[in-house]
């Protein structure tokens, strides 16, 4: 595919709500985010904007439908588990104005699942969601999360969150994939900022980053040129390594990541 | 200090906002946010949202015209180094309304760690602040965050965003502490939810949360609660480790987290 082609097709925006007081607490080390941005680069939807907020149903229903009216889609994690705390499915509720109630469709699975002497009421409150929400499958524990319009709700746990965000990828619209190309090596940033920002302007159409690391108390730094144009990004990639190897010979293109 | 005096002073609150496409993009895991979640538990602010907003100024402005009326303090990281993407402080002056100019005691400090002949046109773009800022020392690599009214401007580079918290806290405002205290045993979620929420409902003055885990393929829950109250947190926490060893006699508070 050439990159006037891809140029052609509307980047899909999106941006994640993650839900619950334990992020912000700092008990919990939040890793969801990162593994939704990856998935969503490598299907094509630009990732934009992420917030975390707590359980309180104001903040989240505020944050929804900010979001949802900015972005192509939200996806969210958290509070769709059995107990007090988990209010996501109420909060989508009252984000959209609809009743929520339990979809005879999710207690069957959960019916499935545990049995029908195990089907605790608590344990029911995980099959309530808004009136009319699609449910997203869960393989890991049965208990689905739920899509309303553009809005994809999702589990916290991370490995039954990333379950679900693959059922929930297949289904989104997307654009080409966003590649990244990152040169490396052990060069102090502010040394090619001037030149980098040159390249920078005449490649309008790459996010160019620039981020300085530090290893065996060496200070380096990886450029890293990110964007659909697939040829724009192999010339740019190959001026920043020359522009680079200037100062460390070594420096070289991290090819796992773009087949150059 | 009792309980009832502690509930007399007021806790400030925080928000966050990371700035950096490389979250977005998922090229890089964030740890700032747990880091300073934990640091201003610690103190007695308490962490009531957070942003992450790609590298452009009029998001950055919206998110912290939005953060500091709302909130105490708001934290910012990244976006303060020597490249064309760093542009914190350009973004900061728009949302306050203040010229960006080089700031004499920055320069100094970057004067006196590189040295006249290493002071480049590029590392001079890390003194450049709004107006009448005041700086955060960064004992790590000289060039300093800066401080307008309640929000504070700290590098992205972790281990240098720590070193600045940690002169950025030492000057705020706070209540008590916020202690957490967590039960923790091999039983699922759903068994006791119900009799938690009543716990909830009579210790309102707490935050208490339901985290499920998995270890050697079996499941547990992790019941922590939050809060400045440590009469109440107390009396809570032995009442949810009688609920929990209901289920499993091995289950247990962890000590460390609180002195019980």
């Amino acid at each position: 595919m050439s990159s006037s082609n891809t140029d052609n097709v509307q980047t899909p925006t999106a941006a994640v709500l993650i839900i619950g007081n334990e992020i912000l607490s700092g008990r919990t080390q939040d890793v969801n985010l990162n593994a939704i941005a990856i998935k969503l680069a490598e299907i094509g939807v630009r990732l934009s904007e992420a917030r975390v907020v707590p359980d309180i149903q104001e903040e989240i229903v505020n944050a929804v439908n900010t979001l949802r009216q900015r972005y192509t889609y939200v996806l969210t994690t958290g509070g769709i588990g059995p107990t007090h705390d988990d209010i996501t499915a109420d909060s989508i509720g009252a984000a959209f104005g609809l009743a929520v109630a339990e979809n005879p469709a999710a207690r069957d699975r959960l019916l499935r699942s545990y049995g029908a002497e195990n089907l605790t009421p608590a344990r029911l409150r995980m099959a309530r969601t808004p009136v009319g929400a699609e449910l997203i499958d869960n393989p890991v524990s049965a208990a689905p999360g739920f899509c309303v319009e553009n809005v994809y709700v999702m589990a916290g746990v991370p490995n039954i969150m990333r379950a679900m965000l693959d059922n929930v990828v297949a289904g989104l619209k997307h654009g080409p994939k966003i590649h990244s190309v990152s040169v490396s090596g052990f060069v102090a940033e502010s040394l090619v900022a001037a030149a980098l920002e040159d390249i920078a302007r005449r490649y309008g159409m790459l996010d160019i980053g620039s981020y300085p690391w530090v290893r065996s108390a060496r200070h380096g730094t990886a450029l890293v040129s990110r964007g659909t144009d697939q040829d724009a990004l192999r010339k740019a990639s190959a001026e920043i390594l020359a522009l680079m190897q200037q100062f460390d010979a070594q420096a070289s293109i991290n090819e796992a990541s773009f087949p150059l």
